[in-house]
């Protein structure tokens, strides 16, 4: 076994703190990389305090990680020592369902194994996450990363990245489009950065004024203040899509009236409360209300080398890991822009 | 003006019961028709007793309407005297919106013009269904009438009908697709005609195991006792749509959990309150919620020749006007196979 340091939450009534752990050794399929940065994400709060469901503890948590391959198995061939290398939210799946067998692993039928808070496919041991040293991942399951781009702003494109282009993607959302980006965080800001990328009319929805400026910056062309019952009423009917970024209860109703006929509104934020739908918010219309969870490993290859090229990355602010608490407090306040990133080099 | 017989609900606390009233005379572009079948929709019920919102009293219900032309305005040219004619749920629109130009009079952008209930284009005279003896409707907003059908069991397709047809193409539902149908009503059980015609592999979900001999007669390929835990769980990721035709309250995560990925749950009823649904029960599988309503006015002839060409119906029990209230507490319990007409001679 490898012996690794990390961070992790004994309980969910207790704060992150120093855990020594072991790793598997490296199997034939097998690659380790040493973690350099590692982002945080509104999902990893979600799960240490159990919000959404009963956690497997101690939890490690992180699942947008990236470093350099320090070792492969023997049958590896698409790493090799040296390489740089990622892993978003999954480590493993069934492979063998209708949904893996069509590159959408996220969707395994089986069951797929979470990159931590989850199972090995074992269905047994649990899965330690990228607030640690070293990290050992099926090679199936680990990204090419790009020296194009800085490393530690990449390190989000694995959630909050791949979370925003596939919903994207997967209604094509493009030119002639107008979008609304629900929400301006850590999903929100990659949400705008692509849509702006694939040629949609990004406006950008958001309670806190102060935000226009940076919306702007970050591409989108128009700005709501959805506390403000004017701006609100003038949006009506304005949007083909909504990417509802938001992972804090809030009432749905309001932004349906905001699609155009045959608008989809899709959330990618995970409230802990179940949303309040009236069927005539959708009916008036025929819209419709989707949800999409992160991308399959061959989607989310595609989105980094699609950032590569279109040089995409993250807005980041770095983080010494004792920090992590205080970080969570200012990213509950909405107070990031836009994403923690983990230096583990403070671990 | 032009005297004609009804039944109205003078208020949302009283019962039907006869009320003369007059249509406006024809104009140049309408058309008038006696009444020789009216349907009966739970929506009907649903406005008499305010449940959605406040109504316009006196209301005459009904708006699943045919008859023959009596009269015809000076430039009417789609229909003669003596010609079969319905009318739906619309009798005018603005014409001018995007939508209204796009043959979605349904989802009018400057509201349109419901055929009870409602106010014609001037915003200010009220509407009157088809409890009654005679009608006068624009002619862009009567359909054509094949006689090859029996005209009574015509009726529902005005409303049950093309509520139902209209989701299926638009979500283009056929061979290949697994459809079910949730509740099998005057909504459900011409779902189940039009899944089937469109060579979908139809299953019905009901509450009730006595409708699974009905449900076959209709096509049904298969049925699923919804309160019965293990059919419930076998069903679990089998569907790619349903069509919830439910307009009493009922729990649609149950439902989504028998959505396969990428599945669309379509509502075409109207429960009085809204949905509680969680993003976790949408995010599993990138499933959508939607809704529609009716039909545009070229679908919904569309619709009706396609009734024509494939001998397509409703099935229905025929009523004296009298007996309204008893078949109001009927429908509530479930209790008709499949839709109420009734026969307007009994006025």
């Amino acid at each position: 076994m490898i012996p690794v340091k990390g961070y992790a939450a004994q309980s969910p009534t207790t704060d992150l703190a120093p855990w020594n752990f072991e790793r598997r050794e490296v199997g034939p399929h097998d690659v380790q990389f040493d973690i350099q940065f590692c982002g945080v994400c509104h999902s990893d709060l979600h799960q240490i305090k159990n919000d959404w469901f009963p956690g497997i503890f101690p939890m490690v948590p992180g699942h947008e990680i990236v470093g350099r391959v320090v070792k492969v198995g023997s049958h590896v061939n698409k790493f090799k020592v040296g390489d740089l290398a990622g892993t978003g939210c999954l480590v493993d799946s069934c492979r063998t369902c209708e949904n893996c067998r069509n590159d959408l692993e996220q969707y395994c039928l089986n069951g797929n194994s979470q990159t931590y808070n989850g199972l090995e496919q074992d269905k047994k041991t649990p899965t330690y996450g990228g607030y640690s040293s070293s990290i050992v991942v099926h090679e199936d399951f680990v990204l090419h990363i790009s020296d194009k781009l800085n490393l530690a702003a990449v390190a989000p494109l694995l959630c909050a990245g791949i979370t925003t282009y596939s919903p994207l993607r997967h209604w094509k959302v493009g030119k002639g489009h107008k979008l609304a980006v629900l929400g301006l965080g850590g999903l929100g800001h990659m949400g705008v950065k692509f849509g702006v990328a694939f040629g949609a009319e990004v406006t950008v929805l958001s309670t806190s004024p102060s935000k226009e400026a940076d919306a702007k910056k970050l591409g989108a062309h128009n700005f709501v203040v959805t506390t403000d019952a004017e701006q609100v009423k003038a949006a009506k009917g304005t949007f083909d899509f909504i990417l509802d970024t938001v992972s804090a209860d809030h009432d749905l109703n309001m932004y349906l009236r905001m699609l155009k006929t045959d608008g989809t509104h899709i959330c990618v934020g995970a409230p802990d409360k179940p949303a309040t739908v009236s069927a005539f918010s959708l009916m008036a219309g025929r819209k419709s209300l989707a949800a999409s969870g992160i991308g399959g490993l061959a989607e989310t290859q595609e989105m980094l080398d699609y950032c590569a090229e279109n040089n995409i990355v993250s807005d980041i602010e770095m983080i010494d890991i004792k920090d992590i608490h205080t970080a969570y407090d200012r990213m509950l306040k909405g107070d990031v822009r836009y994403r923690f990133v983990i230096d583990m080099a403070t671990l």
